[in-house]
């Protein structure tokens, strides 16, 4: 019988799937190892669109589910939902015993994940680390850095980045990102523009939308170190977009601290009757995302898939504010303050360029076998030392 | 009126307060700056020497009281204690609203209260950041330094290395260590052994100890990433103080995941007739201590105090494990595994070396006063940003 | 100076705080009382109509805002909410230092309050205890009362419940129901439907209902010992509801496990374009509903306050299913099971029989009154002891 | 295959162990039952003598252990233990799905226990609801009456009063104290006091006493209604042994708010030289104290185990204080305050007496093996109702 290790994967919120779905795929096909799947945060609740299900619909069964978000999203309650995992998720380690906990990118849940299997003693593996940006997301990612086993960068600068914060070079594994690996089995599948309206269209609220002539796709979030401002910067994009003239998909934000106040924007401005030409989702499978990033005249807001998918697909993207302000980006991006103006200045000169190339900065598509390979076969010392 | 900030410390043990102590004073004592104190983990525990009574006895009282600790010793109970400590932290941050929360070393309630702090958009300053050792603490304090806004590192070697992790070196404040304040003051202040010996036997259990005589002092803490092997460890440094032939001073170990297994080896070795020629605490007042240290023919453990304190005054150091491995230290420390016939031999070379020169690498005398002085005037951008 | 007692009212809910807010009142502006006020659970959040506002804009501000809510809405996330409330509320009590704390009813925000109370040896009143009921609330309830050192029941009934659980019959006010004091408030000061109108229509969605012509009120909430019925349930009421022909005003469920069932249970009906002639409401201030309580042919769900508020108003019920089995009622209430035809022919029957008269087993309007007068003399002995 | 039901039994502490023990052994051997065993709170802590430890030995291994202690010992830390439990058991049901939760007596992890279970609809069985005693645990016995679904009295009395609580008689079984079971049991066995003595002084501090000749046996534990009265009340128990002229085992107390209080007058009274003629236990194995309650002239102090095994075993015990106030006895019983000559009198008087004559109002010996047949073949309806 071979002897396995068991790696243990924590996804806390759709972006975390999208961002690991691949790994989580060659683990499971992988013969020496053998997946343990935590689900927890907002990956496990129905208004954040219950990945969970997605999940288990892609063959996914959790081992284990740690609801962990305590509801406020205000910056103090986000501190205690860390606080909360970090008391729930030793039972869940102390049960699985893995040979890795691996830990994804750079949300609050990553950083309890971190915490509760270093102090465990279960060698971490990090996703997504070394990269730049704003918002508190900067100091937990290169946190989970230093307390990183095995680094999985998803672009070469990230890497560089790690190794410069006093990581092991051998321990840094540059494997590209394995959302990007999604992508591109996504485009590939593709099978046109009427097939994705009839799928689309079937949930969210308001106007529906010609995806065969140009239109503008939103996706802005909060930036928790501008807690309040929110619904101010929501509402300058809404205006700007409304006034380009061209209708828009529009996405609800996600969970961190200040999502109340954008919701509260979104609302507002549907409330009052601005919402003509625009129509809403709480969220979209990845699938259709991808679809629409292909065919938009222009991704508008702060996500990072603006500047990682987009850089893969081509797509013209406005990306507002600080909360992506050092991200590496390709050429398809501009870079505006969340001014009204600004925005519609931006947007106008991105739908006029169309499609850029694509850009392999964030992988090539086979990040997910990457990292399936190291963590079967990798050795660490539990026992870190900085190299300087 | 003046405008003040609001300053506030979180103390969790007792190392901590003899940490940060002479900081507290400056801030206190300073025309602009409010202190204000929590006082949590260990630092309230009886069992650990009711730090936060002694606090009070010296003037300083405790505006929140945050019981944090998870009994168990486990890792897994440390985990779940952070956890705990950053459910409860964020509630005394909401109500104090200070304009700085100062974080002392690398101990995981230094780690719970950087996290409810930097979550909650409250500047974090730390201090004796950049410094190498092993354990946890070695991930905890550089991770810890990826949230701070100012850092007070205590040494030169330690300052060059937050600004190799990336921090604006404008943020980086070499002060020295306020350990080796009180340190300085208690050398100044020392009255003689007759006095000391008074003061020392009123407590402990064991044996009375000419202090005018060699003697041994032994000060040896879990380590957390070799969880399990404490007893085996205090076991072979009792055997080697007792074949040295020296009658020694014996401490108990402090709250980390494994100290129920050293105090367990200390407790067999009493209980087996073996404490002959020793007198054991459960922990000595710094003052105490310190002039210990200034008498013993050599320190022996893996406390820091043996490499900190112990340059400052001279003191002959054997330094046992993995605890400190590449802590900065002077020339009085001698390095060996933690097995019987090395500490013996080790021991015997120090004590024939006697006393060494003062060394100044973790200080001068007035870490206190710089600190205060920083925080009087810094401003910070709460946005963090890496360097590279 | 007068000597002041310091009453801590702890309100977890929209319900809660109409349940208690005339005491509120009494208690702010007694002599020798004062008032602190302590808002938790669904009370504080936006989803939940954040009650805290309503209250703010009353005039009552809280001295500490306690967030307890895991999000998930399961039995699991229920208990550990409680758990959370319990981690959270010894903190509140430990700075206040209340001589007495007030606690509402049965719902699960109760427990906690009763037991960081009680364990921290701080009396404990509580209201509107020793009635029966359905769900986890009766057992809730009775343990309450257990913990309980003055008694506030809304009902006769209830008094001689209380004193039959072993309670020392001195220590057994019945005072009536404060939000019948509210009640009867919002009665005399009614300025007529069309205002009434003018204020619900800026809210909710759906269509305009004519409040001059016969319409029902609907109000469900889930059956906690019911958990996963909850979207069937919903749905009978709105199929009966829809068949009777007669509009509609619908609102969404409180906080307990099962409310996301029933609120997926009413947006699949309007997503399925059932909704004509129904107009929808996340919560109405208690002053408009009290009015359309007034003016409804027929209350139908299983809301307390359809026996509580409906007795006093003399509003016709159709009570469904087994969450108030028990209560206490007047003759206004029809009891029905959770199905279509059961609920249709019930609407008919009071639709037909129209308005009651006025019934005060649930108080006559001076309950806050007598709860500050109680709270203000009250001798207790925390040590309690059954009669029997 | 046989369809068996899965009881899951919750071991908080030392006292819980062996007042279930016997049940245990019956469950686990019942055809149709499998046994799920969960320890937590000072039953798994070394300094309480790691009763997990001794039952692994007796054959019961754990399904899950709960860290659910918060160190310090107050009454805030009490009422946080309990909620921290609760945050931590619900993850456990989750994972184990019994068809019973069995809950012991009246001890804080009791109250979590019952919430827990009850809370995610899981039938609750309660040992040793009814009776009647002073502090909290008064309220948390009867309150966790209300949440059970299957009651297990250990006396008729307490039957008695747990259907005057409105509980279904046909759910109250009458079956003795298990605890009993084992005390029969060890009776039969005792090979003698040389081999007690044997077994007993290889532990503890102290004197060696005189099995042969007449000694005191004190067991006293804090009240938790009288919170900072528990030093001066062990120093008058300690004073008045002394005066006695009779030699003395003395045990360590329970985890309960204020155990620090009682253990520092312990540790005092020793450190003052007055322990002359006393050995002093941390805890002892029930065989053990169960054989000195056979040979003791007297048992002083509050421990329940002088009323209940006192009066199968007929010790002559002097009760103090209001820990017991009304709990059911024997006429093996003096009551007395907790002063020291009162004490001293009542001890002189019930060694002038000797022992007892046998009374079973406490059980026969068969209480373990009546419970597991009830949870065997017992329907419960998890929605309870009060009987009036």
């Amino acid at each position: 019988m071979l002897n396995t290790r068991k790696i243990c994967v924590v996804v806390g919120s759709r972006a975390n799937y999208s961002s690991i779905k691949s790994a989580l795929i060659a683990i499971k096909h992988h013969q020496t190892l053998t997946l343990q799947l935590v689900v927890t945060a907002s990956a496990l609740l129905d208004r954040f669109g219950a990945v969970v299900d997605l999940m288990r619909a892609d063959g996914f069964q959790a081992d284990a589910e740690v609801f962990s978000l305590i509801e406020g999203e205000t910056p103090e309650t986000m501190a205690k939902s860390t606080g909360l995992g970090l008391l729930e998720l030793p039972t869940v380690f102390s049960r699985l015993k893995p040979d890795f906990v691996v830990t994804i990118g750079d949300r609050f849940e990553t950083m309890a994940t971190t915490l509760a299997a270093a102090y465990m003693n279960i060698p971490v593996a990090h996703t997504m680390g070394g990269e730049v940006s704003g918002t508190i997301d900067e100091s937990i990612r290169h946190a989970v850095t230093k307390f990183a086993h095995v680094h999985f960068p998803a672009s070469e600068d990230a890497r560089e980045r790690i190794i410069k914060l006093g990581e092991v070079p051998e321990d840094v594994h540059m494997v590209g990102c394995p959302r990007i690996d999604l992508v591109a089995e996504i485009l590939e599948k593709d099978k046109g523009t009427a097939e994705l309206a009839n799928e689309l269209f079937t949930a969210g609220v308001g106007d529906v939308i010609d995806l065969d002539k140009p239109f503008i796709l939103v996706s802005q979030h909060p930036v928790t170190t501008e807690y309040g401002e929110g619904e101010r910067q929501i509402r300058a994009t809404l205006e700007a977009v409304s006034e380009s003239g061209l209708p828009a998909i529009v996405l609800w934000p996600n969970a961190d601290a200040g999502s109340d106040d954008i919701s509260r924007g979104i609302r507002k401005w549907r409330e009052q009757g601005h919402g003509k030409n625009m129509h809403f989702f709480k969220n979209l499978p990845i699938d259709v995302y991808v679809r629409l990033m292909k065919r938009t005249s222009c991704i508008v807001g702060n996500s990072s898939s603006g500047l990682r998918d987009g850089a893969f697909i081509g797509t013209p993207c406005v990306n507002l504010g600080s909360r992506q302000t050092t991200r590496e980006r390709g050429s398809n991006v501009l870079e505006v303050p969340a001014e009204r103006e600004a925005i519609l200045q931006a947007v106008k000169q991105q739908v006029a360029h169309g499609p850029y190339q694509r850009d392999t900065i964030y992988g090539d598509g086979n990040a997910g076998k990457r990292i399936a390979e190291v963590l079967a076969t990798k050795t660490v010392n539990v026992q870190k030392r900085i190299t300087y």
